[in-house]
């Protein structure tokens, strides 16, 4: 419980304009967009340097006061959810660029900008930060959680795509982690102890990021199939052949319709692969394209179209992009979830034909298959009743049942979601309980008083 | 010092067969390819089960005797030298290939393997680990080190492409780490904590890699500036225009004039660019050899040539992959130092004209500049008279000044050779001193008793 001095003393810290207590900030930092309940905060702090970010945290370590990070709230996890209450730090108001270099593909920032942001300002210089989670999410956010989403197939997850860090730790020290420098062997990788830890171990506060230069030519593919299992075929085939898609993913016969039946698209009722191709060069596009379309071709599929150029591939992609969106909007009122496992690619077709069955044997759900298949990631997405009971019925018999098929087919229970609440069940079934062990320890030395968001990842049992 | 019931009991652990104490087999596990000084092990053992290595791990840890892992003891910064004694670990005959997964481009090995052998093996399935550290290391050496090499710019370090391990800790625990699945974010990420840590925080067992397809069609580009300013500025063009060459290597005048020197080259005596794009058609290399042409005549390129297909491609790496072999074969009875500090690309001109004019300015050494230039990484070998004061001379007025410039210009002190024994004092320079603080404690977390390869990378000062 914070008392009116700890307030105070925070309002001290960051100044009265970037402090609020009020029902309305605290309502807005209770909750991220997965279904997991809402927890107020007790305060919301915004702090503008890393030296309010060091003094919050020394403040609320010696007060041993709950401190969880809040980016944009995007998250489908509970991730940042304030289940202990405490202290809310939103890194909104530390949304500084402070340096694009340019010409060695980097930038670094306070990590309260929104990635969308920053890849608007990036787009002046010809670059871009590659890994789309779809949302706005910050890029502290996308740290946290290690997002990835569509581009991964090419340009790898965040987790890929950070060079260094400057992290706050719980007792209030500073850290920095890695080097401009793109190989990196110096000691070991705290970068990357970091990168997915979800505001657990310390508060990333500036991040130097990998970026790409923003494609000059673009291609896109639509393709479709008579089963999943001949699509997913045609993406190990179009990956063996040494092609770098810029996105592969696989949209099931169920959600097809569903976009068709929002009215402006017209694509084949079957399931569909969408494809992207990012080239230097128009012509080396169009090789691609040919190889691309013969692939597929052998894999047997019943359709294709392509085309060049940005206007075709935004035409193409516009469906795929806004298929959660679309879902949601058009089940107004009803509860959902949306599963996050991953498997080898492999494994992909096993998984899907799982998922497709457990949903025809689940009453009073309606479930759609929307997958990074060049990732083996599928999100399933599954829309119910909106109970309590309802919720704990299809997170058992859909959800878990979906993350205990992945982790029986090599996967894992996240492949982008991170871990947050919801996960925890099945780290030791997928990892060993040694491995939990060993990450129990880690968070016991970098937070032994256990300020930083608990209740996620690995809490006390 | 070890009893003869210590050697005993590991006898019973390994087998007779798999156990040697004499001096002949201690003195091959003594040194690595450094010019840092020699210390004998007082026991080889060479398990050949996970099994093994818990026992010895436990055994060691019971009775505070150090244990040094072993791979193919080509490293470059005396990383697997056993400067306390104690136990090495040979892998050696931990070398299977546990599984293909051809489809997935993921393979399980022990960790003994070689990368060539293993490479030999993926071959067959079409596929490649593309980490490429020149010597044979053993894939348990390249995951301790982070190995790279001329590869890293298209297809990244061995960081980049490790999927999962199976590691046995300081206390005989066993866990596994990560999963099959290319995209992961199932809690804290425990492989990368132990990829780049040297075998000073577990003794990695086993190890699941990311493969790339074995690239059908090949294309190398020798190309020549008036200075190495203008080459590392095509560099940055090449890379700026979305090609993604498979190699992008600078060698200076001096190395060209010992090419050359040697017989079957005849390069223009001058800053050389190799490099070598992957493709999975030759339209589209013939493609990409256009752009990069044209980019190279922008950039002030004096001579530019290229050819299409394997042979064209092996005729001209010959001479890069050769260089250091060839500098030290040319420099009998001379000792040497490789530096192995990295920058970003921008401050790659930089960094190689202070060495260059260092090397001016200091008697007594010949030096070649090899540089990764398309990661910022460069090795420059230099030669002296072989005595101790002159090791100790050159390592103080070459190395640590190379070392400080590259701290300076956002660099690195260690590309891809590790910290080892040479870079420990650079630590705190590059990191600051909370974060060297933070590997003690993860070191203290990890290895209480200090049994793992102690003196290395955060050894007590």
């Amino acid at each position: 419980m914070l008392t009116s001095e700890h307030t105070a003393t925070l309002t001290t810290i960051v100044g009265p304009e970037h402090i609020a207590t009020g029902d309305s900030e605290r309502s807005l930092h209770s909750r991220d967009q997965s279904s997991h309940a809402a927890h107020l905060p007790e305060v919301v702090v915004w702090p503008t340097t890393t030296e309010h970010v060091r003094l919050v945290a020394a403040f609320a370590n010696q007060h041993r006061i709950p401190v969880t990070a809040w980016g944009a709230g995007s998250s489908l996890e509970g991730n940042p959810i304030p289940v202990e209450g405490g202290i809310v730090v939103d890194f909104a108001r530390m949304n500084r660029i402070l340096a694009v270099h340019a010409e060695d593909f980097q930038v670094t920032v306070q990590t309260g900008v929104l990635y969308q942001d920053m890849n608007k300002t990036l787009a002046r210089f010809g670059l871009f930060f590659a890994p789309d989670p779809g949302a706005n999410a910050s890029i502290g956010g996308m740290i946290a959680n290690n997002a990835s989403g569509t581009r991964t197939v090419r340009y790898g997850a965040t987790r890929d795509n950070v060079l260094a860090l400057e992290v706050v730790l719980a007792n209030g020290d500073v850290i920095r982690t890695g080097s401009r420098s793109i190989k990196q062997a110096a000691g070991y990788d705290l970068t990357h102890l970091f990168v997915g830890s979800e505001g657990t171990l310390g508060l990333v506060t500036e991040a130097t990021l990998k970026l790409a230069p923003l494609p000059e030519h673009f291609s896109a593919v639509v393709t479709s199939f008579a089963t999943t299992e001949e699509a997913a075929e045609a993406v190990f085939n179009i990956i063996g052949t040494g092609l770098s898609p810029a996105a592969l993913e696989l949209v099931d016969t169920a959600t097809v319709a569903a976009i068709n039946g929002a009215g402006e698209f017209d694509l084949p009722v079957a399931p569909n692969l969408f494809i992207e191709f990012h080239g230097a060069t128009e012509a080396t596009l169009e090789t691609e394209l040919k190889l691309v379309r013969a692939v597929c071709a052998e894999s047997g599929c019943r359709t294709f179209t392509s085309g060049l150029g940005r206007a075709a591939r935004n035409r193409r992609w516009d469906a795929r992009h806004e298929v959660a969106e679309l879902l949601i909007r058009t089940h107004p009122g009803h509860g959902y979830i949306i599963t996050d496992a991953a498997v080898p690619i492999s494994q992909y077709p096993a998984l899907v034909a799982d998922t497709a069955e457990t949903l025809r044997e689940l009453e009073g759900v309606r479930g759609f298959l929307v997958g990074h298949a060049g990732d083996g990631n599928m999100h399933a997405i599954v829309f119910f009743a909106d109970t309590p009971d309802e919720y704990a019925r299809v997170q058992q018999a859909f959800n878990d049942h979906i993350v205990e098929k992945a982790i029986s087919l090599g996967g894992t229970c996240t492949g982008e979601h991170g871990i947050g609440i919801g996960k925890q069940k099945f780290l030791a079934q997928e990892l060993g309980t040694n491995s939990v062990e060993l990450m129990r320890q880690l968070k016991a030395l970098l937070d032994p008083n256990g300020i930083l968001n608990p209740g996620k990842v690995v809490s006390p049992i």
